[in-house]
């Protein structure tokens, strides 16, 4: 980190991203193009805003219109719309189309930021239903078992929302969430961020698109070759009224919408529309082969579909490439830094005990081979020097990060609660007024509302010890003034 | 408009965009880089994620920072905030950082849909103050004396929302409207969209920053070279809380920004810093050339300083050209449409009786000279023909677009009340449960909660007539129920 710091302090950022660009750096990051899409055109030449001939995003009749229609047949949803404020507007839209303010929602606890967010603007009463925690240390799926409990404790439930597949690939089994949460006449709305190349392949898990969710959501620059801050909105269901959709999209979405962001877009859905199996034929071939290599590894140790021990009706998204470091005597920051120091591999994240490669259709054979070859060179000095004691993870630390906690108050009524700045030593039995998350992926650690306890100070010492990016906080925590 | 439908009907976007940049077709509209800069970098290259060394734009200590700060020093604001999602993200954050929900908020008739949007979310009760009508039939100020009477009859405002410049480019009395607003306890959100430029150079009006105003949006790519989509939120005094700006932003910004777009404003502000005299100063003695040269028009009319009739503390920009049809027997539209198709010189957009065009500092000598030349020409022939009777304009035209309207509901009450689709016919006397607007520029006619009236829908059918714009509504109104 200090090194980059160096490198672009005082720098221009058009000018330091060039230089990136020209460097050796792999992104096995989003992204989902890879830096690896030849050149749609200069942006400023096509960077132009309603006239003539070219639409309305927010009304949208012509060349929008049809574009629009391509990306809904791509995925046979009902609607799409295009976003151009990443998936954020898409969950704040869909929670806002299908909810008035004050009523209940049920939402899975490891959603992202922006569904608390709707929460909070909507003036909602929340509960949350919590992932499981699998074996090997990071978050499962959330069971249909653990939806129809938590409808029935709260009854009169507007929406349920569940992210899926999770930031890790993992995917519930959104066909039977679907079933119990229409029995209990509530929405269903997926965030499908991580998921936005699913079912256009045999190779990769199904979509929540078709399979009974009302609203989805898709981050396209996550997993496929789109600009970041692309994402679509899909009408998967006729339960969902599209005019309300609209209208939402027309309050968080900007009314200056870039074309540059759109042509992405559909240059995305051309190449899927004309190149999809080919493109997933090759990642699949690739990752396969990647996996097998991998079995070689005898200290880091990479996840495979097994070690996930998924039941029926759940999957997992095999280019979300898990490296354990459980075994190794490292941390994942360890990991993380020696990829990117040593061989110029940008990871997406680390964790407490791995680390989390990124893959997809827009990756190069020399990528997988340069992870790969990295892979096997730092396992064979971890087990040289037989490193142990470093690191003592027991694959339960993001189960404490993420452990249940106890709701005092509403988000909304935290929110806007007399507050005071408090020593983050003192908290101790204080309700917080904010949210405190790891970014990535942006899932809250607390929420507003809820009671800070020595434990969950435990954890967030740990947190940066382990130096995870704790966003949230700065010096002090918000907390309800006087309780 | 069918001429371009028919040539972009069934193509993608990015193609569509392509050919587009390759015509001889001129700007005369937003983004101000009117496409008139040289290539940043391929797009996709520098398109990365908040990877090691390049900073987290919600929680900025880095290369985003610094970036941030240099747009602050250059308009010498307290804080300055990228936008990514457009003004639009700006001025919902900026109201939702100031007020709590349910509280009194006074804002200018003629704001942004996002500003009523942001009344909606937060269930704000909101008064409105109307802008004056200019003689020459657009609209002019906000007044310091009738912002002061709708405080007073008012109490308790929380907030005061003012657009200025307007889309034509008229610009308020910042500094007395901050004065009493202060006075009254409440805090001044200025909505600069159209004045990124200002205070710049001598030869542009003055900026909100540095009057008073408490926080100031502005649209980059409106007047300045800088992407569709992105804008800046200046924190312009010490009253406003930087935190809950932030916090804001938090919700309605994309947790994925584009660093294409970021890249984008770091490169406007920096041929700022290093250009800005020089830039003005051409841009200066061309508009001065363009004007002198207009006054040879016989039946069209190029609006200068003096025709505006403005009282002191306001101001006109002299980069939105204003071109009367009034005394040339033909509409805005008519006028549009020549100079779109004989001339390809694409305008910003008509009204009833006028057109406007955008310039800026992008804009080329052999840009203003086609405007001149095309002007002359279209004069030459009305004067020809002596055209008249076409068009009976009165310039009163707009007056009654945005005629004030009868409030019965707050916004919030009307858009969450049960609701009836209701024939265009059939609605006298209802009340509205949506926004009606022309866009551009996406100033409401009517909002949800206000009486739609016979003299309304006959507006309403004018301005189809001149085949401007008209969203919010599709073939039926939608109307409270049972009322």
């Amino acid at each position: 980190m200090e090194e980059f710091h160096k490198i672009y302090k005082e720098r221009y950022l058009d000018e330091a991203l060039k230089d990136y660009a020209e460097s050796d750096y792999y992104p096995f990051h989003m992204p989902g193009h890879k830096r690896n899409i030849s050149e749609l055109a200069d942006p400023y030449k096509i960077d132009i805003t309603e006239i003539e001939g070219f639409d309305h995003l927010h009304q949208a009749e012509g060349i929008l219109l049809e574009a629009q229609n391509r990306l809904c047949r791509l995925y046979g949803s009902r609607r799409a719309y295009y976003l151009v404020n990443g998936s954020t507007c898409g969950l704040l839209s869909a929670v806002g189309a299908v909810v008035k303010p004050k009523e209940n929602i049920l939402i899975a606890r490891n959603c992202h930021k922006a569904v608390y967010n709707a929460v909070k603007i909507f003036g909602l009463k929340a509960d949350y239903v919590y992932p499981q925690f699998l074996s090997c240390g990071i978050q499962g799926v959330v069971t249909p078992e653990d939806v129809e409990k938590a409808l029935r404790k709260q009854g009169n439930t507007r929406a349920v929302v569940i992210t899926s597949p999770t930031y890790d690939g993992i995917v519930s089994d959104i066909k039977k969430i679907a079933e119990i949460t229409h029995k209990f006449n509530a929405y269903l709305i997926v965030d499908e961020a991580h998921g936005a190349h699913f079912s256009l392949s045999p190779h990769v898990p199904r979509s929540a698109i078709g399979q009974g969710a009302d609203l989805v959501i898709q981050s396209l620059h996550k997993t496929l070759p789109s600009f970041t801050q692309t994402a679509a909105l899909h009408v998967a269901s006729d339960r969902a009224d599209a005019a309300r959709v609209e209208e939402m999209l027309g309050i968080f979405e900007t009314s200056s919408p870039s074309y540059v962001l759109m042509a992405g877009i559909d240059r995305c859905v051309r190449l899927l529309e004309t190149s999809a199996d080919e493109l997933f034929d090759k990642l699949n071939r690739r990752l396969k082969l990647f996996y097998d290599n991998c079995k070689e590894l005898k200290r880091l140790h990479v996840f495979t579909k097994e070690d996930l021990e998924l039941d029926a009706g759940m999957d997992a998204d095999p280019a979300k490439i898990l490296i354990s470091t459980l075994c190794a005597g490292i941390s994942g920051e360890q990991l993380y830094r020696r990829l990117l120091e040593k061989y110029h591999l940008q990871l997406e994240l680390y964790s407490a005990d791995y680390a989390l490669a990124m893959a997809g259709i827009m990756d190069t054979e020399e990528g997988f081979q340069r992870l790969f070859c990295a892979l096997k060179e730092i396992d064979a000095e971890l087990s040289f020097w037989e490193m142990s004691g470093t690191w003592n993870g027991e694959g339960r630390f993001l189960q404490e990060v993420y452990a249940e906690r106890e709701k005092v108050w509403e988000i909304s009524e935290a929110s806007y609660a007399a507050v005071e700045e408090t020593e983050e030593s003192c908290c101790a039995g204080k309700i917080s007024a904010e949210y405190i998350y790891l970014y990535p992926p942006g899932i809250p650690m607390l929420v507003p509302g809820e009671r800070i306890t020595e434990d969950f100070l435990a954890v967030l010492r740990k947190c940066r010890e382990l130096h995870l990016n704790v966003q949230g906080i700065r010096d002090k925590i918000l907390t309800v003034a006087h309780i």
